[in-house]
């Protein structure tokens, strides 16, 4: 099991980057193969600081480095030598399974979307984030920010993705879906959820639960919930900024620690053939290292082959 | 100045309906008349009761009640004695200046848009919420519900509307507008919100900021927060339920304090041409008593005919 990670991706890299992997490397006995990619001498000398056992990666000299502002697919065209494109291309020609960055995620995006193909019968990729639930349990919201409008399919294909990655990668055995809406009731909502209800509701493949609500979010009644990326998104970072209030205002409460992004590790993009995974640019060491969790559960969980066999029935 | 409140409307009336009438009038010099609508025996026992001065309203007779599961359109038309199809008839006659109730939303809802008429001008109505600021200040959000689908120039009569209201009731002397999207620039986010920037941008009757991103909603950057009905329904309840969460998790703090609604006093239906107040079913004396203070503020400001000629230029 390969994994490619951009050492050159975030605020805090690549020092964060590979405080992360020593922490992944000192966990787990028998850890994924790592392809660093990178500025080889940077990174020789910080992971040698750092007392990277030799033996558990292998460097990718990538001395161009694409920065958090530039235009992603510019910057992905011109500096084919940046982290970013070298392990697009790594990915797409097979010498990694996965391919973590916190660069900019633009490019992040624009490489997936373009370097890896979509599922066959997925019509468009998107991408999800953990929302922490009130009684402890976890949940998923998707899409979050890819897909600003959609059509009802969409929602409904989003729906399947993020069951089997529920599934698969956080043991939720038999995935309950809800339609974020705006009342209770079939019928509620936009025109769009108006119409994906219907969807959601003959989907053999789900269990669907029916809406939930503003208020349901962070309540255990659904552990997959789809709406378009514009909502998606809003709700994300809505609730990233009540993490940060927490922390300015210095309340100390459990639940509202689980609202930390860097337990969850980067945003997957789930609807590409490939696992890629999308780390916010303030990534540190626990992101890092719960990114390459996350890619090898992925890998382990055959988690692809299972969501194309989805889409194939 | 008279004012119309549903005494029979909301989970705790009448009991909690009086009790904020009484703590009103306790505060208040010279508060508003008031025309207490519901069933008049009971009400006389409460009210003698709470020892409600008798000089300081009138009861209105109206034995019906539409409870808060019935049809809006269909308990509206068929009780015709209830207090709040007694509420709207005495509102759309001029003997009363504005109405409260906390009872059916739905029914509040139909009323204020059939039997009250819409401003000249405006296309449609809205429903607004207040959105506590990290900063000690408060801001407001709209539409939160009543629109679940929107054309851009909703939103930017929305801006106006509430820039109206902010500036009037929330004292706020030169109200920033924002417009809720995923991205900072000019061009981001969904079809509506990229159509919806540049007449924001263009109107001159509001101070247009740029667009509000989900991480900047809680902060200091925009007074007025506009988007359709159905991202700001999802906002409204999710920062509700962040308010419950706080109160299950014994979680004291000042600024989630502010997110409880009772401090706000009720929804005001924005865009129709006379001050209606809804409230919520769980309202509480508190919130009874603030809804009666905006009812006042509404009526005081006499904010109906600023937004009136508002939109006659």
């Amino acid at each position: 099991m390969n994994i490619g990670l951009d050492m050159m991706g975030g605020d805090f890299a690549p020092l964060e980057t590979v405080k992360g992997l020593q922490s992944y490397l000192a966990e787990y006995s028998s850890p994924a193969f790592l392809f660093l990619l990178g500025h080889e001498i940077q990174l020789k000398k910080i992971l040698s600081e750092y007392r990277i056992p030799a033996d558990s990666y292998q460097i990718v000299h990538a001395p161009e480095v694409i920065g958090m502002q530039e235009h992603p697919t510019k910057a992905l065209k011109e500096k084919q030598q940046s982290s970013i494109a070298v392990g697009f291309h790594m990915l797409a020609t097979g010498k990694i399974d996965a391919l973590i960055s916190a660069g900019n995620t633009g490019a992040m995006m624009v490489g997936a979307l373009f370097s890896i193909k979509t599922l066959e019968g997925v019509h468009r990729p998107t991408i999800a984030t953990i929302i922490p639930k009130e009684n402890g349990k976890t949940g998923m919201l998707l899409d979050v920010g890819l897909n600003a409008d959609c059509k009802p399919e969409n929602l409904n294909q989003f729906a399947l993705l993020g069951a089997l990655y529920a599934k698969n990668i956080l043991g939720i055995e038999s995935p309950r879906v809800g339609l974020i809406n705006i009342g209770e009731e079939e019928g509620k909502g936009n025109v769009l959820a108006q119409a994906a209800y219907p969807l959601l509701k003959e989907n053999k493949q789900i269990q669907f639960i029916g809406n939930v609500e503003g208020r349901d979010l962070l309540l255990d009644k659904a552990d997959v919930m789809v709406c378009e990326g514009f909502t998606g998104n809003i709700i994300l970072k809505l609730a990233e900024s009540i993490y940060e209030v927490t922390r300015h205002k210095n309340i100390n409460n459990e639940f509202f620690e689980r609202f930390n992004f860097e337990n969850y590790g980067g945003t997957p993009v789930l609807g590409v053939a490939k696992p890629v995974i999308i780390g916010h640019g303030i990534s540190q060491a626990k992101a890092f290292k719960n990114m390459i969790i996350v890619a090898q559960k992925i890998i382990e969980t055959d988690l692809l082959t299972k969501m194309k066999t989805a889409f194939e029935s």
